[in-house]
């Protein structure tokens, strides 16, 4: 026997990290793990003492908001120098989301001409289209949906009505795929809007403010409430506070079937400590909120937090500088800086990062897309995406960062590890250096089998 | 010393009924309670084994909705013939709700004219207000707030945006006022009947179907965590079912002051066994629901439900006969009913009926709204409103009631008991027969200090 | 009508204290509740601010542990005294406790001839009697059963073996009377005291250490599941830590039936604090342990506490002055301290020292002893015994109390209230000053119907 | 790279069964897992599709209560030919049990002369012994202690006291080992069989109800809060009824460390059905008792079960046939059946029984005493002991066993499985008809770093 490859260096396996192992890989598959001498090869790759974790899998990338979608060659390049192998973009494609079979396909073939990472797909139902079309969606791989209870284009990123909300929940409840929100309720938000604006507060320091908690919970609290009662899977693609943890996991409780996410920017920014600094680059929706990163720390570590994510979106940076904050875009680029950035929190805080690393970013995102277990943990007959990192501290680089926007809200940042490698489908896909595979070499992902709930 | 007036009876004290027991007033207050003989007295009313309870406070009256202020009259005449010695209104008068000092002025006139029975009111504020015009309204001594999240009227009855819910429980929060809601969905609602209404449904059996569960429970969910967010007393005025009050309980939980009631006719009827025969005479809002009537019994006895009313509305049966259920009025009258209504539905299904009534018509609603505790109990120093029912029973017969709107959905029902009569500060107002005070006997009520919660 | 006895004052009601209030009582019974004027009556006793509690009910007395039967009288003579108007005396009878129908005969008797305060009674099982012997001692009227793990006296207090227990719990399963237990494990308690003295330890700061919360803990434990196997009601008669109310709601949680009660003395002394002072005279089983007063007044506040009671002993002093504190008798005097130690503890942490006091001292050991509604409360039809307090402060003199022992731990404490009068039956049984009624006036009380648990 | 051996099958990984794997061995170790074309090795052995699971650990022998140490080799040769790798043996050793350094070294010694299996031990402390003895035992690698509450053997299965099970407790406090225990009452079960003597009943029906769940539960709790108050590990060796698994989940919720145990028989036996055919072949104290078995697979799938062992006894036959039920030997041959036993009841039930067996005959019990990562679970580093079964059904030949006992209660009985291979530490140690490998093969295994409780 003998392998297309053997890599060697500390596997971060399902149990923790093995020191001298060796993966053996065939084609696009795991074949074998071992550890000590490894058997032959046609090539061997020696990582050393570098980490080796299963391809990092970004549960929420908006690859086509700007750009459209060629949109998805860049941000994946990106995502494969920061060690993502498979992202989970968003349906909100410019100018037109992902709302029926024939937009499917057309961004079907654009991944097939365009990425080079793996892409699963969200979709999503229009105002005025019928429940029942999530059929062929599904049909076609769609590994969730979502919809927004908050309007940021009338045509790409419209709010849904609850009515119609209920109707996707009831055509989902027979399904294992999640209906996933962005959580702001509307009216909130654009009284509270208003009035900083007629109260003359345009800078980052109102932004969070203008969009208080209760409106981000009074819309988690309804958007679950309507999927406990359709019998439906409800997520919520981010909660900024203990507080909405705490009313997902009151559903689980009362039976039903609920989970929350999580962003990397909000366990790494307070907008009371990085605001002056940082202005509009750590505009998001919702937004940071002031001290809340111990306490949302306190919820990954007690399994109330689904997977975090980077919510990565591609706008140029001129999009963020306006006279008042809210005529900036909302969002930041994320996805290079994913791995790094989560690993290097949970790092300073004293937490075993390598295992929640591989935890948060590989098997809980592929248990709940339906990508378990071909994908999120290194094991026989998994596929063979890895992300390779050393331990070597760097300072961020927005300038030399592989998404050509040559911004980051982590620009300056210290982070405890480096990304080295990454493999894709068995390919060496990126050197440290540069990305080293094509467009094209990504393949669209379809969600398989595996259930979050039982 | 001899009282004005001793009444002798089996009295239902706090504790439980004691029979051949006397209560003894002076001017409009309880001065004494005993047993045997009595002292001394001007005049001796002797109810030989009647029960005595007092005054029944039906926490949810609309007096004014179709007659205006001078509905007072007639409804609270009713009231009295019923055993309801104080009823609570809601603010939805017409043609304008009580929103400001000025309509508060105008109906506690009204009130003084008018009236009955004691009347403490509800408040609202309208689209357009600011939420800080609750405190004159506080001031003037109203009980509580209501708005709705469904618009049945746009200047009466219309929807509460959600920011201005979150403000007016922002303006409560410091006070121990309850902010009430009429809980439904508006989008879910409208869609629906659009629904059943092209699909040609325009029977009763439509009604309930036309506004599902989810509809009040999504707008029950939001309310609670505005209501929760804001630190402030979040009460839904009815819940048609056990996972509502699951919810209240939830918030309970989690550290927050919310509250669910239920009115009787959701433990009365329900519509696969009853619509039929009552078509739009069992229509309200929420809906009664099928197979409802156990379980919500059940919350009842688990002490979630905060207490019962009678919901009353003083539609005139015209307002019922429509060809679509969807073109009907909904509300019913119930005041009248109420007392011997709750007691016998407790009493069939073999439970301490008595005990039942004082708690759930008469304590619970006194120290909800802050009456307690001169209304609520017989017990020495608390106003001498009282109700006396013998255990005779009687088939109802909405034509002799004293509503004069000579229908009722409980027309041809069987009571196991038959209010003989009502004492108003300690005055006979009602004999079995005659409603005896005159309008202007009843009295303005303000809240109290007493708490629901501590 | 007329009255035998109109007492004037601030009456304790069920739901708070009425002020300028009064009571009519004819024969033994409280005939009347009011306020204001009174009517005729053969005497007026005006007590002017003085508050009138319901008798107290001790619900763990040892009146003849000492002295034998005859100890009834002194003890009662100090429960009257101390506005305690019923005693639930233990059955430890000095010589032999009462495991029979002749001793229940003969205590019954002594109660006749010596009783000044009313006596319920506890029986016991000793080690050989078939637990079926429980059935006459209930049929002759004892309100509960108790039993030690730990040997006191091999005759008077032995150790009941685990097989007897569960078979004695069996034989009450079907009652609703609990089975109370000293609960100290015999083992450990042993071992750690020759620990002790083998050290050479011997004053009173090694008595806690000697009984460790482990032996208390362990032995309540397996008493709890022993009644929870058999469906009986396990109560625990003293325990002294918030760990073994946990343990007690433990087992309400899963559906079973148990208890907890404090004594006074718990929620008093502290042997960090006190020890050096009282030495032997702080001695009681379980020990008071250091630095559980504030965590034991959470447990009263939060509900978990079944009552609290004396414990009181009638030792002589001379049973303290030990070398060793091992060799020096267990138990206080305290009757006549329990209403003013309760209230003034409570008064002084800032708590509504009235209604705790009687709730905890009338109504919640009337319940618990099937005594409610006779007594327990002042209400209509209830037996006329009161205990009034005037709000002089005082301070403690154990050389004048009535109990003749002249000690007692509470020698030179100050209470913020001073017992003024005792009605028993109706009759005025103590002044203030003096002990007025007469050996005899006390009655043998029996269990009711009321029940603890539903 | 070369392996010494290659194992082909499928292999039940951790995340589930893998066909078409093979498992490269080097050493005793486990150096590399691959699937489809295997690497070199000198030599390969196909399994074909049998499944192959990590080598069985028996968290609960007993190998040399009847033969003393030299029992060591049947017991360990019967294991390896139920798959069975490493057993965990009790200290009740005959004559005199292991509870000082001197037996363990005895202990280990005959581990190195006899065992075929790896075995870890339990220790123990008898009456008299300081606990600070523990210490000592700690050092020389046993991975738990166990004592009794029911006097088997004076000397070799002594009751100890409470006072000493909560010093062994004070002594084990600051360390992961738990402490286990035999719960049964003494006193309660003595006084139940006396009873059933005295009644002239002796045959196997009589020997559940004559040591009663009470017996086992009043045991159970007392231990329990022995543990809790000393913060040490409490281990229930055998629970049988789902109470036992609540009163140990309550003191988890209260935050103790506590757990408890399954034997197979509980799974496979009820007296009710089996009792006739088997009788004293079916005694094991705690009893199997009727009608638990649905109950307790709830426990195992709620996970509230340590772990699943086979409490194996070598008793000779004769042991069993006595003319009483009371006079027979307790206990039974477990070993060989286990495996099969445990798989089939789960596979029985529709469970994925591959997995349940992993999980519970596997990585809990290796978790548990400390043997993890290097033994319960097919891993890349963990020692190569392996158990490979057939998808073959047979029916059980206790004649045929390799324990030489003769007899087994599953004698007779279907099984859905066949052992067919046992490897230990790399080498064959069974070939599905011998056992090839030699006495002394077996290693003494000490308790390693992993931890049960964080």
């Amino acid at each position: 026997m003998s392998y297309d490859l053997i890599l060697r260096g500390t596997a971060v396996l399902p149990d923790g990290p093995v020191e001298n192992a060796w993966i053996g890989i065939t084609a696009d598959k795991i074949a074998a793990i071992g550890t000590g001498d490894a058997p032959s090869a046609a090539a061997v790759h020696d990582c050393g003492e570098d980490l080796i974790f299963p391809g990092i899998i970004d549960g929420q990338t908006h690859a086509c908001s700007y750009g459209g979608l060629p949109g998805i060659r860049s941000t994946t390049r990106s995502a494969i120098a920061g060690g993502v192998t498979t992202i989970v973009d968003m349906p909100y494609d410019n100018p037109a989301p992902l709302n029926d079979i024939a937009r499917l396909t057309d961004k079907v073939t654009a991944i097939q001409q365009h990425a080079h990472a793996h892409v699963a797909l969200y979709g999503t139902i229009l105002p005025g289209q019928s429940p029942e079309e999530v059929a062929p969606l599904i049909d076609g791989g769609v590994v969730a949906f979502k919809i927004s209870t908050f309007e940021s284009s009338p045509t790409r990123f419209p709010r849904i009505a609850s009515d119609q909300i209920f109707g996707i929940f009831n055509a989902l409840a027979e399904t294992p795929l999640p209906l996933g929100v962005h959580n702001e309720d509307q009216e909130i938000v654009r009284a509270y809007i208003a009035a900083a604006k007629a109260a003359g507060h345009n800078g980052i320091e109102a932004h969070s403010a203008s969009r208080p908690p209760a409106a981000e919970l009074a819309a988690t609290a309804q958007f679950l409430e309507l999927g406990a009662s359709a019998g439906a899977h409800a997520h919520i693609v981010h909660l900024t506070t203990a507080r909405g943890f705490q009313l997902v996991d009151n559903y689980l409780a009362d039976g039903f079937r609920a989970t929350g996410e999580l962003c990397v920017h909000y366990l790494w920014f307070d907008p009371d400590r990085d605001g002056q600094e940082l202005g509009a680059r750590m505009k998001v929706n919702p937004p940071i909120r002031p001290g809340q990163i111990d306490a949302l720390w306190e919820e990954i570590l007690s399994g109330r937090v689904a997977f975090v994510s980077s919510d990565h979106s591609s706008w140029p940076i001129d999009n963020k500088f306006t006279d008042s904050i809210f005529d900036a875009g909302a969002g930041v680029p994320g996805l290079e800086t994913l791995l790094p950035a989560f690993y290097t929190a949970a790092d300073e805080r004293g937490l075993d990062a390598a295992s929640l690393t591989a935890e948060q970013l590989c098997e809980r995102p592929a248990k709940f897309f339906g990508l378990w277990p071909q994908k999120g943990a290194i094991r026989i007959g998994a596929d063979a995406d890895l992300a390779v990192v050393s331990l070597t501290p760097q300072t961020w680089n927005a300038q030399t960062a592989h998404d050509e926007l040559r911004w980051s809200p982590f620009d300056g940042r210290r982070f405890n590890i480096t990304v080295s490698r990454t493999y894709l489908s068995g390919q060496l896909a990126f050197d440290g250096k540069a990305v080293l595979n094509q467009p094209g070499d990504g393949r669209y992902v379809r969600r398989g089998p595996s259930h979050w709930f039982e």
